[in-house]
C-alpha cells in the first residue's frame, strides 16, 4: 500500500470526476457498500483466487477469547473486489432500489498479493454495473459508456475484445474436452498470445486433458487466430457445428456491430481466446487494452448466477470494471480533461427493437449536448413505467416507435395507458 | 456499516464536490494514504481512546504460524482518524511535498464502537490541515475555508467556538490543578454544558482533585460563562494573572477578530468551557456548531508535537475536520448546491504584516470570483519563492506591501532579488 503525493491525488481527482461524469450521462447512479464484508460472503467461492488474498480482521473481546482454533480467528474481512459486494448489496436493497438498477461503484478493494511493479496491495476499482436486463443492450450500453469514458479521459487507441463463455463452452465441447473440466482449458487458451501455442498445449497436457481435445482446439483457434471480426464469429459458429445456442452467435454479433458503429476512436473485436480469470461469468465477456498494451485496462462481462445464489432467484447481472490504477499509471506519462451539468432524459425501446443503431445515434447526440441519457427496455406496464422514470427526474422521456422514432411523451398525459 | 442507496450517494458526491471546490480554492491540494497502517504506529499515544476501537488486521501465513500469543497475531490496523497517518506520511515524504503543505484528505475511517443512532463503524472524514506554519494566520485560514465550506452546503445559523489549550493550561494551573494531570480537568471541563457545574464538580471530586481548585475553577467560569467575545478573553487573561505567554492571548484575539470579520453568515466564539477529546493539541481548537444543535459538526485544533516524534524534528501543524456524515445527514434533511472552474492566485504576506483583515477582504474577491487563492507567509529567500509558487501554476502572484496594498509580481523578472 502507499501514499499519494498530491500531483497524482489531482490527476485522480479529474479522471475520476471525468469517468463519473460519463457514467452519469449514462443514466448509472453512485452506490457504496463499506470495505468491510463478513468472511462467509467473501470466501463463498466466487472470488477464485482472490479468496487467497483476503485481508482478515481479527475478531475482538469476548469473541476472539472464544475462539478455538486459528480458523476461529477472523469473521470479517476486507473487500478483494465490488462485484461480490453488489451482489450482497442488491439481495439486501433491492426493495429500495430502482429496477433495473444501473450502478456506479468507485472505491479500494484489498489484496495481500506479493508487491510487484506497478501493483499495489490496495487499489481502487472502478465499476459500472446492470442489473435486471437479460438482453444484450445492457452489454452494449456498458461498452459504449465504459469507452466514452475513457476516450474521455484522453486515451486513444483503444481496442474492445468480446468473447461470452457460451462460446467458450460450445468450442470445448466440440474439442472433445470433459465438460467438468472446461474452466482449467479456458484459463490456459486465455493466455494464447502471451505464451502461444506450444505453451497454451503444454499447459493442457500437464494438466491432463486428452490430446486429440488439445489438437482439435489448436486447429480451431488456428482457423479464427488474429480475425477481430464478425465473419470469424460466424466462421466459428460453423467450425463447431452450431453448438450453443443460435441467440448466443447472434447476440455476439449485435453487441460487437452495436458498439463498432458507436464507439468512436475504438475498434471492436471479436476473440476467442479471451477468457477473464473469474468462474462467475455466464455470458459476453470483454476487455478493454491501450495500444498495443498485452494487459487489459478495462474488463467485465455477464454474471447471471452470483445474485441467485444470495437472493434465492436469479437476475441477470453484467459488469464492466476500469482499472483505475492503470488509467491513472497512463494520465501521469501524459496530460488531462474536462467537465459538465446536465438535463435528464430518458429513452423507452423494447427489447428486440431492428432500430437499435438509430437510438443508441441519438442518445449519443443527446449526451453530447450535455444531457443524461438513459436507456430503458419497454416493461409490461408502459404507463407506470413512464410514471416511474417522470418520479426519478427524467423531465424528457420517449418512447421509440416500430419504425425507430423517438416519441417524446408527456409522462403525466401517459399514466392512464396500462389501463389504472 | 453500511450501505449507501443511490440518493444518499448523489447527496454525498455532491456535498464532497462543493467542499473540494471551496478547499481548491483555498489552495489546498488533496492527498490520499492508505487504509491500513502498522499497529505500532496506531497504538502510539496519539489517538486516545481511539485506540481501543481498532480494527486490527490478522496475520497471514508463516507470520501468523509464528505468532506466540494473541498479542502476536496483528501487525496491522485500519485507520481510525486521518491525522495520525498525515503525520507519518508527512514524516515519510516530506522531502517531495510543497511547504507549507496544505493538505485536503477525504476518506473513510474505522472505529469499532458500539453502534448507535447516526453513528458508523466505518465513517468519511474530510480534514484540511497546515504543516510548517507556526502562525495563527494558518488558524485563520482553516476557519475561513472550513466556514466557507459549510455555508456552500447551504449549512447556516453557524457557530465556530474557540478557545486553546495554553489558556486551558493556564486557568489549571492558576486554579491550582496538579500539573501532571491538566488532561482530566480539560475533560471535565468539556463537559459543562451538558451536564452543568454540578455534573463537573462531582466528575472533578471522584477523579480526586483537590476541592479548593474545583471551587476555584467553577468561579472562573461563572465570570466568563456564556460570554463568547473578545472581552471574555482578555476578562479571562486577567483572572488568571496573564499566565500564559501574552502572545497566546494576542494569537486568540486576532484569530477570533479576523475570522469573525471575513466569515460571513457566520458567528464566531471564545469558549473557555471547549477542551476537545484529544491528547495531541497544543494550541488554538476550535469546533463548529450548526444552530443550536449540542454537538460539533467540525472539529480541529493544532498539535505542534505529533510530527516531531516520527520525524526528530517538530513541524508546527493545525487541522480541522468536517464530520462528514453529520453533514450528509443534515443535507439530507434538506436540499443542495454548485460548482465551478478556477484560476490560481497566490498572495505572499508578512508573518505579522497588520493588514491582515484587507488581505483577507481581498483574497475573499479573488475566491468568490472563482480563483483559487492560495496565501502564503514570506520566507527568507523571496525570489525563490515566487519561483517556486509559479513552478506550482500560480500564474499571478501578488506580494503585501508595508503599506498593505496587494503587489502583483511576474516571478520570472524577480528571480534575481535573493541574489541567486
Amino acid at each position: 500500500m502507499r501514499d499519494i503525493l498530491p500531483d497524482e491525488a489531482a490527476v485522480r481527482d479529474r479522471a475520476m470526476a471525468t469517468i463519473l461524469d460519463v457514467y452519469r450521462r449514462h443514466g448509472f447512479v453512485r452506490i457504496e457498500t463499506p470495505a468491510v464484508e463478513n468472511l462467509r460472503l467473501l470466501t463463498g467461492g466466487e472470488g477464485g483466487e482472490n479468496e487467497k488474498l483476503i485481508y482478515k480482521i481479527l475478531k475482538r473481546g469476548d469473541k476472539l477469547a472464544a475462539a478455538q482454533d486459528s480458523g476461529e480467528l477472523a469473521d470479517l474481512g476486507l473487500r478483494f473486489d465490488l462485484t461480490v459486494p453488489l451482489a450482497r448489496y442488491y439481495a439486501q436493497n433491492h426493495a429500495k432500489l430502482p429496477s433495473p438498477l444501473k450502478a456506479i461503484q468507485i472505491g479500494p478493494v484489498w489484496r495481500a498479493e506479493r508487491p510487484q511493479h506497478g501493483r499495489y496491495r490496495q487499489f481502487t476499482q472502478c465499476d459500472i454495473d446492470i442489473l435486471g436486463v437479460a438482453s444484450e443492450v445492457a452489454e452494449i450500453e456498458l461498452i459504449l459508456a465504459t469507452a466514452e469514458a475513457l476516450v474521455a479521459l484522453g486515451l486513444d487507441g483503444l481496442t474492445v475484445r468480446i468473447n461470452d463463455r457460451r462460446v467458450l463452452a460450445a468450442i470445448a465441447e466440440h474439442c472433445g474436452f470433459d465438460a467438468g473440466r472446461f474452466e482449467s482449458v479456458f484459463i490456459a487458451l486465455d493466455k494464447l498470445d502471451k505464451v502461444g501455442r506450444s505453451g497454451v498445449a503444454a499447459e493442457l497436457a500437464r494438466a491432463g486433458h486428452p490430446e486429440l481435445a488439445v489438437t482439435a482446439l489448436l486447429e480451431l483457434m488456428e482457423a479464427v487466430a488474429g480475425r477481430g471480426s464478425i465473419e470469424a464469429v460466424r466462421d466459428l459458429a460453423r467450425l463447431v457445428a452450431d453448438r450453443a445456442d443460435p441467440a448466443v452467435w447472434e447476440g455476439l454479433t449485435r453487441i460487437m456491430r452495436s458498439a463498432g458503429d458507436q464507439a468512436r476512436e475504438l475498434a471492436v473485436e471479436f476473440d476467442a481466446t479471451l477468457a477473464r480469470g473469474m468462474g462467475y461469468y455466464t455470458g459476453p465477456i470483454f476487455e478493454v487494452r491501450y495500444r498495443d498494451g498485452a494487459s487489459s485496462i478495462a474488463g467485465g462481462g455477464r454474471y447471471d448466477r452470483m445474485i441467485g445464489k444470495l437472493l434465492g432467484r436469479d437476475v441477470p447481472a453484467t459488469g464492466f470494471s476500469i482499472g483505475f490504477e492503470r488509467v491513472v499509471g497512463l494520465l501521469m506519462e501524459q496530460g488531462q480533461s474536462a467537465d459538465g451539468e446536465p438535463a435528464r432524459v430518458a429513452i423507452v425501446l423494447d427489447r428486440d427493437t431492428p432500430h437499435l443503431g438509430t437510438v443508441l445515434e441519438r442518445a449519443r447526440e443527446l449526451r453530447d449536448k450535455g444531457n443524461v441519457v438513459l436507456l430503458e427496455l419497454r416493461g409490461r406496464r408502459l404507463g407506470k413505467q413512464l410514471q416511474d422514470l417522470d418520479a426519478r427526474g427524467f423531465g424528457r422521456i420517449a418512447v421509440v416507435s416500430p419504425e425507430g422514432a423517438l416519441e417524446w411523451r408527456d409522462a403525466r398525459a401517459q399514466a392512464g395507458e396500462d389501463g389504472r
